[in-house]
């Protein structure tokens, strides 16, 4: 088969389709003909070298795919060659075939393409365990997502949505009409306003990529009770924290990470997404937002266009024999 | 009936035995004829006027006492006058009477004497609730509580024994011995010993009273899926996160306080505490640890004590009524 490999860390350019050897499903395992990938930041962290992927996992980037079970290794129930899915994967998605435990498939939703429903494991199971798993988001409470143009950010809205809360979200001001189309309440340009000053104690839970500069500024938008999860650090590591504020509103800072999590968890949290999202998806709430569709051939253009941040939803890869089969 | 007054904010001199109005219980409440109440560091923060009373409670301090009822308002079942009972209170433990809600009443453990037990609510209901509720620690886990010759940490140490956690604690040298023979399986002496180089990465629930000094250390401590519970900043408010390291660990900063809570939370804590704190109790698992008892009109004389920090254990103020009655 092909995938994308790595071949040295560094810019988009490093990303080249290469004949790789099939991978071989151990027991518990599917293996996967794989119609589609989609970008995860945590991809160009990988690429750049910064990110290597967990012990058992292939090589090439990619931590989700959709495509059609091709083999079922020993001790799989439930599913069947030929079963539309699509799968959280540990590492391996920019690949034709990639084999994945079956405790990390999902069944295509009924109203997504195939090749849309790449985009959608990673971010449902990242909102899914942070907002629903850990941070217990109820109706009526008042959520902010930081980055709402993102994957994760185009998903959450729905889903927040849907779960009956009041959706704030920042974004740059060209992202807000597409924004407040997908169900944003209120849409906050971080460039030139402070959503800190706008939303100060009313936030019930907040769901943040920035880290540490955005520390401070997510404590003083908690409400009583509210809780700030931490799932990325792309405005630093480290930030000052106002414990006497915390303790004031009886709050909880998390900070959590799906890849690295065992197989156990991971299973539960596929079977959690199962329950509660893709129920959504069939009722038409929540659908996957594509930017931009490209073969596997253009991953560094992929990456290219995700560091732009211009994007709004994900950026999908399509294996280019399913594009010339269709 | 008489109480200690604070007669203007400042040393523990302000503290003065003054006739006042009794209380007057409200539907749902009782009246407790107080033989005891039990000296928090929070008493001492109210004297110096840093925390105010909560609306409605009474404007004494004391957030505990032991006594028996002497009247039952309407509305209240399950308590009848003459019970021997302690209180978890909003305030007014250092008076002769108090009117508390019946949903914050525990009745007097079998194996405890009645001045005792005055000892016991703020402690349990403090660890059970960020330990065990919040915090969910489990048999087999390893827990830190700091200041372990604390009222918390005495209380914490015995419990979380009991609950079959592995138990670390800080504390001056002298009271090591003490705490060991509560049940610490490590004792730290902080003064000359790095408690963070020691613990590294070993620890699933911190319990912290100390704030923004201790936050780099105790996430350091952290283990995956390590709980830090902050419940004081008795070292400042704030303190440097490092999310970055939190994230490796899948972990969590909780800050949590008792008094403010509304009164549904407490009446769950309450009952939570009686089933899961009182057996433990009866079985003798348990003690309230007394440093010293004294009268209440000698309560400037209990503060110094506890401003000392010398104590191991709490630091009781017994009714002069309750003491020539016995």
């Amino acid at each position: 088969m092909y995938a994308v490999t790595i071949t040295e860390p560094g810019g988009p350019e490093v990303l080249q389709w290469t004949e790789v050897p099939d991978p071989e499903p151990q027991p518990g395992e599917v293996l996967i003909n794989v119609t589609a990938t989609a970008v995860n930041r945590a991809d160009v962290m990988q690429r750049q070298g910064q990110y290597p992927p967990p012990p058992g996992a292939p090589p090439y980037p990619g931590l989700e795919c959709s495509g059609t079970i091709e083999r079922v290794a020993e001790g799989v129930e439930g599913w069947t060659p030929g079963d539309e899915v699509c799968a959280l994967l540990g590492g391996g998605g920019y690949a034709q075939k990639v084999a994945v435990a079956a405790t990390q498939l999902l069944p295509k939703p009924r109203t997504v393409s195939l090749d849309d429903a790449a985009a959608l494991p990673e971010v449902a199971c990242t909102v899914w365990s942070n907002v629903t798993d850990l941070a217990k988001l109820k109706r009526g409470e008042t959520f902010l997502v930081h980055g709402g143009g993102s994957g994760i950010g185009t998903f959450a809205i729905q889903y927040t949505k849907a779960l009956g809360a009041r959706v704030v979200t920042t974004a740059r001001r060209s992202k807000h009409d597409a924004l407040k189309e997908l169900g944003a309440d209120v849409t906050i340009d971080y460039s030139t306003q402070d959503f800190a000053e706008l939303l100060k104690g009313q936030v019930d839970v907040v769901l943040d990529i920035m880290g540490g500069s955005y520390l401070g500024k997510n404590v003083t938008v908690l409400a009583t009770y509210g809780r700030l999860v931490v799932i990325a650090t792309q405005g630093g590591r480290k930030g000052e924290l106002d414990l006497g504020a915390l303790l004031a509103k009886r709050g909880l800072v998390a900070a959590n990470t799906l890849r690295a999590r065992p197989a156990d968890e991971k299973a539960a949290i596929v079977r959690g997404v199962h329950q509660q999202v893709w129920p959504l998806i069939d009722a038409g709430r929540i659908r996957p937002i594509i930017y931009r569709k490209l073969p596997m051939t253009e991953a560094a253009e992929a990456h290219r266009l995700l560091e732009s941040s211009e994007h709004i939803g994900k950026i999908v890869l399509v294996n280019p024999d399913a594009i010339s089969g269709a």
